[in-house]
């Protein structure tokens, strides 16, 4: 079951830490964006600087997000450099989650299910082979079964976006239903019952839930009534959450989440003088666990 | 403003027909899938067979609609397709929907926009320059604003997922709020108003909304609530709508909807025999358009 990998690997590293690689040209040090004149350059450099950046975080942090907008601005050559990511962060052994955030009806979700999670007829691995995808609910059961279908299949999992970080997520998801249910807790019931046969030995299924770490309240509420979803917490840093903030959304034994930060970390150049980027995403990623096991018995 | 250039061509060719090209492996006639090998093979096989299609069907048909779910099966190399797809369909004159359901907080949206809708700094032209996509709007406003903002600079348009298509569908979009609204509805209201200042010459907006074929009901709902919202139809033929299910979604001019057919015309070579598959596609798109002039005064 992928999500007790993935647990395993918080608590052997005691790091309940994801990378999140939002690589794109503005984001990076000028030495790598001064080459860049063509999606190809920028797709070079782009694995370049994750490959630096894994290379001197991979054996403090147990998984990496890898956001999906930022290599579709550079057309075939992002699509590159995202799969020869995913593959070089697995090779590392770190968990892989593709922030791709998919939806559609079944037949189409198959297609995207086959892109990520299942086994391609023509070349056995999946073309962006990941452990986890991040997919949004809007479509309903039919639209989500393709997935947890090869979920249980392949060993695969799913976080399903229940209450996001930004501010206008309140719009919808925390509009209540005529039985007082709000949006987001019936997400949240829906990405429960989608994750039942998915639970692995710690009690978390390898169905999550996307809860914004900026969210607190939300948060509370909804590890309140699902105690078996693995939440995937984006928001800390550059967004504003701090780590008591996600406090609510762990367990006793400082499980149950896990805290993704992107810019805080592969920006940190921006904020450590003398330090290049991934010598200042290491001390990020650093200062980063110790803060958030203050708040956590790991 | 970009929906008038697609009622122009709507107009003009007398058809509200959106050529879906969901092209993958699967769907192709054997001639051209015993040949593919590796994810390589299948890009140049899918493009060959989008082009073909197009070539055969560009003088008929105002649109296209490319499913993304289908090319990222193929990696970078279904990325490429997917890529010359959208520019060999524009070269021929036609609308390009690339329907990819995207959504996200507000600055990875942004990226979004940019991999689709906007500029790029690097290349000028976005990497897979398209003249509408579909969104998923469960984020909020804050996640549509920069998709909208790109409209406006760029001339380009966006279709807001409101009630989709299948089944499942109702799960969610169909609850009621404490208010009495229907998410659904609610979904609608955003888009519309999404779209204020994008709205052209025929009254409609370049923010539409997706509505189901098969979701008689709510689309008369939602044509009665929002006059200037134009739909994007799918369900249309392999997942069950007829003509006459479709005649609520439109005006008393016949226009306000574009109607997709993905498999009932990529396909059609399997219901036509002695047809090759892209005469056989130019055939169904024919029938389909004489089905819905039956009931379309255009």
């Amino acid at each position: 079951m992928i999500i007790d990998r993935l647990i395993d690997k918080i608590k052997e590293k005691k790091n309940p830490t994801v990378l999140g690689l939002d690589t794109c040209a503005e984001y990076m040090p000028d030495e790598l964006r001064v080459g860049i004149k063509s999606f190809k350059d920028a797709g070079k450099a782009v694995f370049e600087f994750n490959k630096n950046i894994i290379d001197n975080t991979a054996d403090i942090i147990p998984a990496v997000k890898v956001q999906a907008a930022y290599y579709e601005m550079y057309g075939s050559y992002g699509a590159e450099a995202f799969q020869k990511t995913l593959e070089y962060a697995k090779k590392q052994g770190l968990v892989t989650i593709a922030d791709v955030k998919r939806n559609d009806i079944a037949s189409t979700a198959g297609a995207y299910s086959k892109a990520y999670l299942s086994h391609s007829d023509i070349s056995g691995e999946a073309a962006f082979d990941s452990d986890f995808i991040t997919v949004n609910p809007y479509l309903g059961s039919d639209g989500i079964i393709p997935f947890t279908d090869d979920c249980s299949k392949y060993g695969k999992g799913i976080f399903v976006l229940v209450k996001t970080s930004n501010k206008s997520s309140s719009e919808i998801q925390n509009r209540v239903l005529d039985d007082g249910t709000k949006i987001y807790e019936l997400m949240s019931d829906y990405a429960a019952e989608w994750g039942k046969g998915l639970t692995g030995k710690y009690g978390y299924s390898s169905v999550g839930a996307v809860v914004g770490a900026t969210q607190t309240a939300e948060a509370e509420a909804i590890r309140k009534r699902h105690k078996g979803l693995f939440f995937l917490l984006p928001g800390y840093g550059a967004q504003g959450a701090t780590a008591k903030d996600l406090a609510v959304s762990f367990d006793a034994d400082g499980l149950g989440a896990i805290v993704n930060n992107s810019r805080g970390i592969i920006c940190a150049y921006k904020k450590y003088d003398g330090l290049n980027y991934y010598r200042a995403a290491r001390k990020a990623a650093e200062l980063m666990k110790d803060d958030l096991n203050a708040y956590l018995p790991l």
